[in-house]
């Protein structure tokens, strides 16, 4: 488990910076032929990462997939209106609310220092508060024309670098930024 | 002189895919140190580009640049409002009118093939015809939280591919896109 307190985010976006397209979907994230089942560095980050967290609505999505639950770390899911997490993620999920501050204190608390930060609205949230050190952020080329952003506004600017760019499946191309302090 | 009928875009954006922040300023660009005036690959792009085709703002920003005339290319400007070109620039620019499909047969049949797209709503206009074939974007890492999207509402998806990246000044990546035809 890491030591060094790190939120990072690890998200795919179309080359328009879109998650989601204007009908809200996601399945233009995997047209481009895969036969290998390249995960373009998801493990890799994942076994890196000691937590999750994710606001309801990302929640909601996962639980909604014809699969298994499918993160063997600890999800923190951040809603106001929630009041409990359903009986058979228990074991996996913990509701946490309060400020980012408090939800991250409690976090670290209970031992999780590098935490993946995903969903847009909590990915938003955590910006806005300069909570981001890390971002890895996978380009599908492919102009959507609308949709929705990854980024938004914010209350002021945030310096990064790339550290490092690869390109995937011959056609893909992701980058990873560090928080730039000074 | 390339023989290949060609369009291309050559530009930089923050990381959240804005060509100029909420003022309308690009101060941000020119952030970062740069000892050696590292071009970025901006002159052997204009070596192998014919023409450039931009609109009234951006050539009117341009003009307004504290320079010489930077290009040594021909320059098309594409206007609805302007009825000539100021005689200072005659010698270097054309005023272009119609459709853009009629512009680019008025460029192709002057000789100019390759053609460079300029300025954040004549790029948007072209892809908005499915015009464009080559996208070089500079990605400027900074997040300035709101301002002019490169990218807006197209009609269609437009899928490309990624053929290159490559990081400048150990903080910008510059990604090279190319228009992916079925």
């Amino acid at each position: 488990m890491s030591s060094i307190q790190k939120n990072s985010i690890f998200i795919a976006t179309s080359l328009d910076g879109c998650i989601a397209d204007r009908d809200g979907k996601i399945d233009w994230l995997h047209e481009i032929p895969n036969p290998d089942n390249d995960d373009m560095g998801y493990s890799k980050f994942i076994s890196g990462i000691d937590a999750l967290i994710m606001g309801r609505t990302t929640f909601e999505t996962v639980c909604g997939f014809d699969i298994d639950w499918p993160y063997d770390k600890p999800v923190f899911v951040l809603s106001r209106t929630m009041s409990e997490i359903p009986q058979k993620y228990k074991d996996n999920v913990q509701l946490v609310k309060g400020s980012l501050t408090q939800v991250l204190a409690e976090i670290h608390r209970q031992g999780y220092h590098h935490v993946y930060v995903d969903g847009g609205e909590t990915i938003q949230s955590f910006l806005n508060e300069d909570l981001i050190d890390d971002m890895i952020i996978t380009i599908i080329p492919k102009l959507l024309g609308g949709g929705k952003l990854l980024f938004s506004n914010l209350n002021a600017t945030l310096d990064f670098e790339c550290i490092s760019t690869q390109i995937f499946l011959g056609k893909v191309v992701q980058n990873h930024f560090r928080r730039l302090t000074t």
